[in-house]
């Protein structure tokens, strides 16, 4: 009931993506040749290197503070956390200042009736595996402002000028909250108006194939999982177009897109319960000198904690080709793992519903977001207190495999974190199990779509699982699309 | 379209708010006489002395801040403020910090199947004539939490216990972003269970009588004001109940509460429009010492800028009775004027639409919110370029009598604000007169109502207005409730 009411535009809208979801004509093993031939035509070149011998960066000698010469980009600097009450009520850890606000934007374009996103392979120097899928934009500001001494960002103008297309999504999304200070991006989808010529390096993939690449490992980017999840792939038009789902789980998954299909708990109420959390919370948090945050030292050239865990800062100094620019080295965050990032998700009345968490992290703008039901490394909870061992962790590391419907390894952010990966599962506890929680509530897709159309609701975790839980909403093999009444 | 589908039951929900709008069976006089009541047995007596003489409050040494003896309520400090490309683009200020969240809330109750509003007659040290209408609860944490060594809070625990009653609205609202730093204060109306006693000083009433009081000067508070504002007072249910406008304008804003009446910008377009707004402004604030805040300075016991514009900080005696404690001084923040807040309104097809300001406060979350056309001090203009006098302002200042819709002074929050208030006006234009600018978009009620469901959003002034435009939906005289099909 977030969304806009099921009108005949906003039906036809989404009928047009689920058409876009059901179109898998390129096959799988088509798309994976372009990535392969690809790469074999790009070079990069990633190496970890001593934090003093980035060039272009240098630690500020009174701070301790890691910054560009430029003053641009972003500043690795501390952080002080206070949250009474919390588990660890209060810590200070290095932390990403990058307040520019960038765009992440996929363009649209519908070939034969049916839209296409333009999609760009693309190397960034925390990919395991060198290219991954893109949207069509990634720009932070200095990219576009030439701070970059780059190249000029292709399709931005399509998402800069308003008249350029029409405006499908566009909405400020947080960023990783436990490593950013405040940091936002403009998460936009926009349908081209007039002629797009493809460069070298991009291509126009269905909904459905973006769907196909998200169920491999380390393929596709976090920028582009979070764009999705802005697309308004929900509601009356989605149903109507997939029809019947074919299985109890897709069909509970269909009733979870439509708001008149009754949810756990109404809007107001989950709205409420919001409100609350962000009021109850009395997180206080302020900006320190890296210099000042004890329990973290220089060891070997890298930033990390005493005891090993949580992350590193660490430095890489890049050769690529087919980038801005061909040479650069810079700061980067590592956190090996994976992690897991899980939605634990259940019918009731027949109508699928996500377990959110109302989560505290230090770098969000409004206290609260809501978050997966589980997003942790275990690893690092062997320092801490049991009491700190998150909820429903042991749930979801135990689930069965047929309870387990989604299970793919992403990479996080290439242009900011090494390496540092999780394990995206969607896992299905049967409807009696309520598993009522203070800090967690049931939320239906719908619920989800229409707080993913404001800033500061979904954290990124949760976005990229409501990415791959529309990955869900049409069959494996392409179907018969069949139109219920 | 930014508000739920006019299901079933939230057209009821809105039905039974319009019968208590259109329920004025109390008569004005009756509600005044009292209010002249209880203002004869309250003792207030408030007196400005200089900033030096605060007692419990002292001015740091160092930053020259003014601080309360415990820590808390609130501190009086400095604000960098950098807007690039901005009329005025870089100043310093003074500036309130109270982060601590208060609850103002309103408690609904069915008489006779309309419902009423449980409401308080409270002195405030600003206010300019004692007693005004305020919501049932209006606490800070400091409050409620004993740091005022006051009574507690009567009715408080049916806003803290979420299953005392059933939530129509809860949402965190900004304060003034040109006074406060990222105040929030969490607006609630709750109906409550079972039986309420009403204490001495709180009367129900309808929504129809809370209207008529908003016409005169000074006597709806703002607290009372904003929490009006995010009641669900909109919908199809609206519109059904309160049948035929009686003229073209309120039909037009009848018309303007139901979202498939039609919207000069669709919702996609309104939210890309701030979306671009926050993202475009590079607003830099940073909190500094209050004796770092060059261009104003301590003069007769106040601090005031050099050219005796803007507003002053000041301290206040206050000695009353009816209220938590019964002696106290504080400072206070007074822009005496009054100022000019303004809403211009059109009618679109028929549908009236308000001219929404896309607005940079210093002291906002999240860069901008949604203002009223016109919000300012004229006589501050004089010591401005003439570049940055506000747009519309003379169009409003010279609106024809028969143009303006609504016109009545009300004061700023009376807990902070020295006989601080402004002229609240709706001026309607003709439906041709476009007025289209960049930083400006005409929405409908039923738009602003789905925004006002979400933080971040609309700025108090605005939230003002719109309680003053939902007072106009019902016709002044109680009219004979007609259902249309």
């Amino acid at each position: 009931m977030l969304l806009p009411a099921p009108t005949t535009a906003a039906e036809a809208a989404t009928a047009r993506l689920a058409a876009s979801a059901l179109a898998r004509d390129g096959a799988a093993a088509d798309l994976l040749a372009w990535f392969d031939e690809l790469r074999s035509r790009s070079y990069t070149e990633v190496e970890q290197i001593p934090l003093d011998e980035l060039t272009g960066w240098s630690t500020d000698p009174a701070s301790g503070n890691i910054v560009h010469d430029s003053g641009r980009f972003f500043v690795v600097e501390g952080l002080d956390v206070h949250v009474p009450g919390g588990p660890v009520p209060r810590w200070r850890q290095p932390i990403i200042n990058q307040p520019e606000t960038g765009v992440l934007g996929i363009l649209v374009k519908e070939f034969d009736g049916v839209p296409h996103l333009l999609m760009q392979a693309k190397v960034e120097p925390g990919n395991c595996n060198g290219l991954q899928l893109s949207p069509t934009v990634q720009a932070t500001r200095s990219n576009y402002t030439g701070a970059h001494r780059g190249r000029g960002v292709p399709y931005l103008e399509h998402f800069t000028d308003p008249a350029a297309g029409a405006v499908l999504a566009d909405v400020r999304q947080s960023e990783q909250g436990a490593w950013f200070h405040q940091k936002r991006n403009r998460n936009m989808v926009v349908e081209a108006r007039g002629e797009v010529p493809v460069l070298d390096g991009f291509r126009w993939f269905t909904l459905g194939q973006v769907h196909q690449l998200l169920a491999a490992d380390d393929l596709v980017n976090m920028d582009t999982r979070t764009v999705l999840s802005c697309l308004p792939f929900t509601g009356r038009g989605v149903r109507r177009a997939v029809g019947s789902g074919g299985d109890w789980f897709r069909d509970a998954l269909l009733r979870s897109c439509v708001a008149d299909e009754g949810s756990r708990h109404p809007d107001e109420e989950v709205l409420s319960w919001i409100t609350r959390a962000r009021s109850a919370t009395d997180v206080q948090t302020r900006r320190i000198p890296l210099a000042e945050v004890d329990g973290w030292r220089r060891v070997d050239g890298r930033i990390r904690h005493d005891s090993g865990r949580f992350f590193d800062v660490m430095g890489v100094r890049v050769r690529a080709r087919g980038r801005e620019v061909d040479s650069w080295t810079q700061p980067m965050i590592e956190a090996p793992g994976p992690g897991v990032v899980a939605l634990v998700v259940r019918r009731i009345g027949g109508v699928l519903h996500a377990l959110m968490h109302g989560r505290v992290e230090p770098g969000f703008v409004d206290v609260v977001e809501l978050a997966p039901t589980v997003q942790c490394k275990p690893e690092n909870y062997s320092v801490l207190t049991p009491a700190a061992r998150p909820p429903f962790l042991d749930l979801v590391l135990a689930a069965a495999p047929e309870d387990v419907r989604f299970d793919a390894v992403h990479s996080e952010e290439g242009g900011r974190f090494y390496h540092t990966r999780n394990r995206y599962l969607v896992v299905e506890v049967p409807p009696e199990r309520e598993l009522e929680h203070p800090d967690f509530r049931w939320l239906t897709l719908d619920q989800l779509a229409g707080l993913l159309r404001h800033s500061h609701y979904l954290n990124v975790q949760a976005r990229s699982l409501v990415a791959c839980l529309h990955s869900l909403i049409c069959a494996p093999a392409a179907p018969t699309p069949e139109v219920s009444p």
